[in-house]
């Protein structure tokens, strides 16, 4: 189930800038009886995405209706939604009156083992780095090549996920997950000011962290400190948290603050 | 005009990753009374890009001839090619069995000023820096938010380029162009070991010093050296050659050698 500016469709422009030059930026969330979970927080992500780009915003009711309308009857499932600059303009530069591209599609969920949730996951180093961009960390847009190359450096279906680094050797994230760790009680996450993706997931349990009154902070994570840590986790929209049971082939502790947010964090998340 | 897979058409499915992650490479070429020039250093590079991204490469008789098809009975005109990985795979992970989705199309050649070429262009330096990555470095690939947002930081119509700085503040190139300066009396390029796009007129500028006996080296370039050089030039597979005549507002000198390639340029392209 697909919608392309709001119609049934299987059909973009291939002139969309979005094909030609990954002109746009995507959400992708979860959705559970109908209903996307941590909605707001994707919106206002795609909306600031946009905003940045200089891409007119799409309309925050009617994008809530077309997930509505391709999630109907779905006990779970993934809807993902991509908001090119449309067709148009002279090569890089932007359309003088850009009309827009919205797609809202519907996904199975994917079928992660379900004890990777509770016992954790197996993770392993990407040799991919991320370049360093100020002007487009943080932002969710459609340029993902560098993780493309990333996730296709292992076929091990028992490997979970890898972790990447920017070109500096900073540990920033996994391939599709933001990443956690625990630094002598204090919850610690990579800064996103140079390239990452700002998870709506990241920014949740940041908050949950904070209602909490665990101590948390945002720096430049070395992988000596991720391999000292007391415990490490990933989130994303999909699979929430995953506890790091092996890193790089060696056991990883588990943290109490892993346990203490992923329980508070599901309690929300349910409801 | 505008074929994919061969078949006239204004459609690609939304879910092809060249939309979903820029998954995918592409050239412009110049094409002049239906012979597409540089065409072998065009397919080359394409290859090669397909290669590096373990994409099925096309067919460059198929290739060659939808080429012919899109810009028959044009006097000039701009072919440009897109392979894309196609739709499939589960995130990141690329499909076991691609199905690449490969678009040729014919664009109208740019309108630029015609005394561009000869009197020489107004050059700019962006904000927008380019992020390192040495597994991208120097295709041509479909993730160019980067050269977006460089080009739409200027409007004025008098300003033809702006030249983007690497995360390090290395000069690397252009926002659709590669750069060479004249370094006494030697030709001097960006290094693209760890990002740029490898220009196939970069390329030929390249190998054209070589067979006149003009030195020529390919370096990390700082902006004072560009400042204090004899001369500098921007070269794209549309545009060849231009001189730089204004950077940053300063008037900017016009090396001999500048003049010297430009003619064997034009001599070697025209036949």
């Amino acid at each position: 189930m697909l919608l392309v500016n709001g119609e049934p469709a299987a059909c973009v422009d291939p002139r969309d800038r979005g094909l030609q030059y990954g002109d746009g930026v995507f959400e992708t969330i979860t959705v559970r009886g109908g209903k996307p979970e941590l909605w707001d927080a994707h919106l206002e992500r795609l909306m600031a995405g946009c905003r940045v780009l200089d891409i007119p915003s799409p309309d925050p009711e009617q994008l809530a209706q077309e997930v509505a309308q391709v999630t109907a009857d779905e006990i779970r499932c993934v809807a993902k939604l991509v908001i090119t600059r449309g067709a148009g303009g002279r090569g890089y530069r932007k359309p003088d009156e850009p009309k827009p591209t919205r797609l809202v599609m519907r996904s199975p969920f994917p079928d992660y083992p379900s004890d990777w949730s509770d016992s954790g996951v197996v993770v392993r180093l990407c040799r991919t780095p991320l370049g360093l961009n100020p002007a487009l960390a943080g932002l969710k847009h459609l340029n993902r090549l560098e993780q493309v190359m990333a996730r296709n450096e292992w076929q091990n279906p028992e490997i979970a996920e890898g972790l990447m680094r920017d070109s500096e050797g900073f540990v920033v994230e996994g391939t599709m997950s933001n990443l956690f760790l625990v630094d002598r009680g204090t919850l610690v996450t990579p800064r996103l000011d140079r390239c990452g993706v700002a998870g709506v997931m990241r920014n949740r349990v940041l908050e949950l962290a904070k209602s909490l009154g665990i101590p948390a902070r945002e720096e430049r994570v070395t992988l000596a400190t991720l391999q000292q840590a007391e415990g490490a986790f990933l989130t994303n929209s999909l699979l929430r948290m995953w506890p790091i049971r092996i890193l790089k082939g060696q056991d990883c502790p588990r943290a109490t603050i892993t346990a203490t947010l992923k329980s508070a964090l599901d309690r929300v998340l349910e409801g």
